[in-house]
């Protein structure tokens, strides 16, 4: 169970970075998305794009994050550039069964680092949140194979152009 | 070489997410950044990042992307969703001086799903063209180890907390 929690959202600047978070959480294999504040806008858009391309990721809002992020009983992760490289780090990371990835927009207050088992990486350059969870997500290796169930549309790969099957 | 072009870029609603497209192609090694259009606003914050952590990484507007997309000298490559899995083709990318990456915005002409050479899906799911670039780029594993001279900030990684070193 891989949970994503997306910190940091200003309503109206970050509609569409946090819409990406959500997707790439979706997309590359994680189970949750929680967005902490009370901006339905972002999970609007995960919900829907869920409904129609299959899987039972869920998405919700939270207020009480640090209480949350406190209690959450499984390995706590937050992506940052001022972290750890990911590669010393993510063999002892894939062994655990829950994990939650903290994804900040603006300034991450200095307690989740302490909080966070660890603080992670994947470049130690100014980058993207986006790209970051992407990357680490990607290198979980989780198996997607069967995450998008009762799906409504699906892709057919191809070397040229769309290919989109209504199932 | 590898340069990313980025289309599709509408001004206001893709300012965050096409600076996040540009800091990525930085920060995972590609060498160049052209924006179709002509909001330099992403510009001008890529260029203040390149300032301050290094590089010489290029940033320029573009008008007339068709001809320098027909005219390139080299690999035209394509990320789409509905292209090829990335894993089947990169090995054949890998080996290639000259590169294009060309993302999208919004919905890309068909044309250019046949000027480019390869139409590469990070996944074929709904995801972000951020997160599939920041994928595509760690996997074609280019050796960053060189590419942030002249940095007058720098990063330590830190297990807990933030370190910044000025040089």
């Amino acid at each position: 169970m891989i949970t994503v929690m997306r910190y940091g959202h200003r309503v109206g600047r970050d509609k569409r970075t946090t819409t990406h978070v959500g997707l790439v959480a979706r997309a590359f294999g994680a189970d949750e998305f929680i967005l902490v504040g009370n901006d339905k806008s972002p999970i609007k858009t995960i919900k829907s794009v869920t409904k129609n391309w299959g899987g039972s990721f869920k998405c919700s809002l939270i207020k009480n994050w640090r209480k949350y992020l406190k209690d959450f009983k499984g390995l706590k992760l937050h992506l940052t550039m001022y972290g750890e490289p990911y590669k010393s780090v993510i063999s002892k990371i894939k062994t655990n069964q829950n994990i939650l990835i903290f994804v900040g927009a603006e300034k991450v207050p200095i307690d989740v680092y302490k909080t966070c088992d660890f603080n992670i990486a994947v470049i130690s350059q100014p980058h993207s949140e986006i790209g970051a969870l992407a990357v680490f997500l990607e290198n979980l290796k989780i198996d997607t194979s069967k995450k998008f169930k009762d799906a409504k549309l699906k892709i057919e790969p191809e070397r040229e152009g769309k290919s989109v099957i209504k199932l």
